[in-house]
């Protein structure tokens, strides 16, 4: 298990801290939080804390405001979630990556484990979903892979947490947790129709685009299972290829879905990637008698 | 809510009841269970149970095996949760649509009506992954059609419970019924490739069958949750549509993906499907200029 190392307020939380917000009540009866940036290191002798392991002494009083204080515990929090699966984190482990003490993070998180969970996965899933953020302008198919190559980082900063979050049956799963994660595929559902400029989406290419996210999941489970053995540029071209070729199986049955199709590839650079792939499979499949 | 309509020992069960097996212990003990398909009507005189519902009076003396017993309960919960989601079913409905009294039921399963759900959802993955057998012979396509339409009966008459189930977040989902959810992903998996005649899948290719898979419950859930809006057959046939298409998106890749799609192709009765959805992609693409 790791300590935190980035600084207080720094990347990697969306409900950041806000200077300038009021002093926090709780600070004065807290520990104090090691100064920003230092990493785990330190000269690890002080004791206090969790059963098995020493606590680091008290560090220079700080003060830190209320949402300053929030945020460094939910960036603590959110650490030791992605690498762990809910069930190996302890609230006391997530005390100790703040250098808070227990009772204050009761004081923040009167839920307790769960309730620190859950303020982790959203702010999780808000970080996710601003990486869906691209700009409508070049090559779909090269918009498409930026963002997948963003998302496969989440998912590799992310992934013993990522895979116990996905793979359900962990105790921690509850409604509030799954309504957190269909907002993310929400989230991508939308970036998706707004890039094909698709203001109402028919039946059957809201399930395209619904299926091809579930693909884009199955992948980043199977990758994280299989220990990575696909390279992830590789599984970002064959996601990309798999979104054209899904798009172009449901273009022939419906109109909308050709339609968008169609204008979606004459954004191509060489109006490449349909062609391309239609060219390759024609090939794979021309020499079947051998 | 209804009350179980099949008479003990048919159809809908896995674990059916065993003729001849040895009488049941429980049986002289517990109240008699009414002859089978008369529902849950009655005078609604004798009166324990559900605390909202009367109970109707005590039916002739039946003697029922262990077995018996068993399964009449387990397909009394598993009508109950097909049709609802695990929050909405009290042991006390299952009980009374089993005709049985709460401590008889308690008596088979001590977990109560956790222990009721996990065991009804058992039988019915073991049902669903019966549904995937099919003869190795004939138009590849079509063996996957008749598998897709067996799988949306399934699917049909399950729909609130195997969508409370996919869609996560019940209490009563734990890591035990999520493993019973991945082991009829897993028979699927491996029904697929027997029919691929493909021993050891490599990396892209046990993506590739993952993936589909993913499609085909998506594909489900959205049925269900969009009230069914694309027909059966229409779904049925695009999904094997989507098997294609990606299967030849994934071909231009690897090495072991063509082998297999050749292979697979070479089955069709015209060399179809593949060719047929080559021809209709370069069709919508080739007007792409319009």
């Amino acid at each position: 298990m790791e300590a935190a190392d980035a600084p207080a307020g720094s990347r990697g939380t969306r409900r950041g801290a806000r200077p300038g917000s009021a002093p926090g009540y709780a600070s004065s009866s807290a520990p104090g939080v090691p100064g920003g940036g230092t990493g785990a290191g330190g000269t690890g002798d002080g004791s206090a804390g969790t059963a098995r392991r020493a606590r680091s002494p008290r560090a220079p009083y700080r003060r830190l405001s209320v949402e300053e204080r929030r945020a460094e515990l939910l960036r603590a929090a959110l650490e030791l979630f992605s690498r762990h699966a809910p069930e190996e984190v302890s609230l006391d482990d997530v005390a100790e990556a703040a250098g808070a003490s227990r009772p204050l993070v009761y004081r923040y998180f009167p839920g307790g484990k769960q309730q620190l969970y859950e303020a982790a996965l959203g702010s999780a899933a808000a970080e996710l979903s601003l990486r869906f953020v691209e700009p409508l302008t070049g090559p779909p198919t090269a918009r498409l892979g930026v963002v997948l190559d963003r998302y496969f980082s989440f998912v590799d900063e992310h992934a013993a947490g990522y895979a116990a979050l996905l793979r359900g049956g962990s105790v921690a799963e509850t409604a509030r947790t799954d309504a957190i994660v269909d907002g993310v595929r929400r989230s991508a559902y939308r970036r998706i129709m707004e890039h094909m400029m698709v203001s109402e989406a028919g039946p059957r290419l809201a399930l395209l685009v619904r299926s091809w996210i579930s693909v884009v999941e199955t992948a980043a489970l199977s990758w994280l299972d299989e220990g990575r053995q696909i390279p992830q540029p590789e599984l970002r071209d064959l996601l990309v290829d798999q979104f054209v070729a899904m798009f172009a199986a449901a273009a022939v049955r419906d109109r909308q879905c050709a339609t968008v199709l169609r204008s979606f590839v004459s954004e191509e650079d060489d109006r490449g990637t349909g062609a391309r792939l239609i060219a390759g499979v024609a090939e794979v499949l021309g020499s079947h008698g051998s």
